[in-house]
């Protein structure tokens, strides 16, 4: 919701200007559509952290040749429910589409689809992807690494990612259930913002340098620190698996040899590594059957009692659902800042940018 | 090792004793072995929690019709690199391994495999099984459901399980890593074990039957309370995504109808569902690449810095397989209530029990 800090914009505004964004700095319109969609998606369904906020850096690294401008993506091996695909440094959120949609593919023929990404690129909300098999009322996953920011669990060195993994699962009549976090107790962002308040972070989110726990944001993070894993060495194990079935996997880069969307990278390749599977019902209890159970077992969690003070159970992906529904209403907020970016860049490119 | 609580006994003397009792109970002797290696060596690997400690109440649910005596798994359906199977009540553990068996075969073929089964039951460590994967250089993954102990994440009722997922990966001179939780904080044993030391748990662990966090062991799990999913939020949605890839998938019961191993239940299916994958690295980078990135993977993490009081950084599964080569060497350390309870049901069955 819009409030003093924020400013709305209709939703097919802030794709529409995404998407002329991409095609002034050389992308091609089918794919600038492409990236146009999901990260104005991401603003609808409140995820405003991985949304229209990086466009600006997005536009900047293509403008740099930090990324290819038209995605390249070649079949390094196919062999039955399976594909390894090679980006040379396209747009994430191009190579995702496409990768996921090839798992989808696989899936239809074989049960299941999995598909390996080596030399991508930042391709954003996670979620969206698995989303994409829902269309099809197929099973959805995605792992991935990302840039460094955690250290080993009993280490201090940033050398690990946060590594998300998502899941989408199709339903009747309910929302889909779509599960999609990241492996740090919390994101960097929430300790740049607390540094910018000025404000304290509780013990467990991060350690300093030297790998002792901290409360100080800029040590935490910014000034060299890593992030906690999310569990300890739960979450710790999840990231050196999802690393492991994405980047060893793929022969690609690992975490600590990849660059933040926020360094200079003349190499033209990020290189960030995805796996996608997409999961076929109709192969175990029936799509059909599928979809009915996840409503029935959907209920069951919803209606079990609250906890004092809580007013409602949700399932993962259903607050995102119930905020992109009422932003193609109301609108999508922005934050001041972001609008203020969208607008230099607007100038820059010689684009209209309108609000609502 | 071994201290005054504990006694030591040979592994093959335990696994010889574990399979001699499942044969007394009327299990086949090849079954009988499979179950026995799987038990003995969750201890000899120091997962006491499901190793041994376990044999008294599997041979009295085999005795009183609880588990079928000999696995009955059928094939509902079978698709490209997918098997759907139908345990009907059967062992765990031997379910467990045929399909994990299965789902190798499929890899072999398809460069992928997946297989769900419902009607399974207890199937005690659950790493044990992607650990089988290892033999052939595949990647081996399982999830599963459980019986009843955490709430939602904002409830207050104990319907999910623990529901753990395990993912094993070959090295090559280097250890496999074999990543291996379930999706709460810490175990219900844990609380049981406060509970009996009349000491107080740390506030996050769990909550009572009305959704309060506690300080109160006997509140939080054995009083009717729910133990808190690692995480949060994240913990929650991946105890889920492991129930409906197992559960809902395979059509089978889910959690909150799925009663524990202590509990009377002449259903004869106690219903445990289990989803089990192989991947085939020859499909990605290939095999022998894989193995050897690995190893400089696994070193990278291991040599990165440690933080202030912390010897060295372990890699999941190393601290496993190192205490099972001391083992091997040394003795199996037991408890000596577990011994105790192995000593009474080797008088009740009329086996002879040698510890070392």
């Amino acid at each position: 919701m819009a409030s003093a800090q924020t400013r709305l914009i209709r939703f097919e505004d802030l794709k529409d200007f995404c998407r002329r964004a991409y095609e002034a700095a050389g992308v091609l319109a089918g794919e600038a559509a492409i990236v146009a969609e999901l990260l104005a998606r991401a603003d609808l369904r409140g995820v405003a952290s991985h949304g229209v906020m990086r466009l600006p850096i997005y536009i900047e690294r293509l403008e740099k040749d930090y990324v290819r401008k038209k995605c390249q993506l070649t079949t390094l091996r196919q062999k039955g429910a399976t594909a390894f695909l090679q980006a040379h440094g396209s747009m994430g959120h191009v190579v995702s589409q496409r990768a996921m949609r090839l798992a989808m593919e696989l899936a239809q023929t074989h049960g299941i689809g999995w598909v390996t990404v080596k030399d991508s690129g930042h391709f954003g909300v996670t979620g969206l992807f698995p989303m994409m098999a829902l269309e099809e009322d197929l099973i959805g996953y995605v792992c991935s690494n990302s840039a460094p920011m955690m250290a080993p669990f009993g280490g201090k060195s940033r050398i690990m990612g946060n590594n998300p993994l998502s899941y989408a699962f199709p339903a009747d009549q309910r929302l889909p259930v779509v599960v999609d976090f990241s492996c740090t107790v919390v994101a960097s962002g929430r300790l740049i913002l607390a540094r910018k308040k000025g404000e304290s972070i509780p013990l467990g989110w991060a350690v300093d340098k030297d790998g002792h726990p901290t409360s100080d944001p800029f040590a935490g993070y910014e000034g060299g620190g890593s992030l906690a894993p999310v569990g300890r060495h739960k979450g710790y194990g999840l990231a050196l698996a999802h690393e492991i079935l994405s980047a060893v996997l793929g022969g690609g880069k690992w975490t600590q040899s990849i660059k933040s969307l926020y360094e200079k990278d003349d190499s033209g390749i990020q290189g960030t590594c995805h796996s996608f599977l997409a999961l076929d019902p109709d192969c175990f209890v029936g799509r059909a059957e599928f979809k009915q159970a996840m409503d029935q077992y959907i209920e069951t969690v919803k209606d079990s009692g609250t906890a004092e003070g809580v007013a409602e159970i949700f399932l993962p992906g259903e607050i995102e659902a119930r905020t992109e529904e009422r932003c193609l209403v109301q609108g999508v907020p922005l934050a001041e800042a972001t609008a203020q970016d969208l607008e230099a860049l607007a100038v820059r490119l010689g684009l209209r940018l309108r609000f609502a």
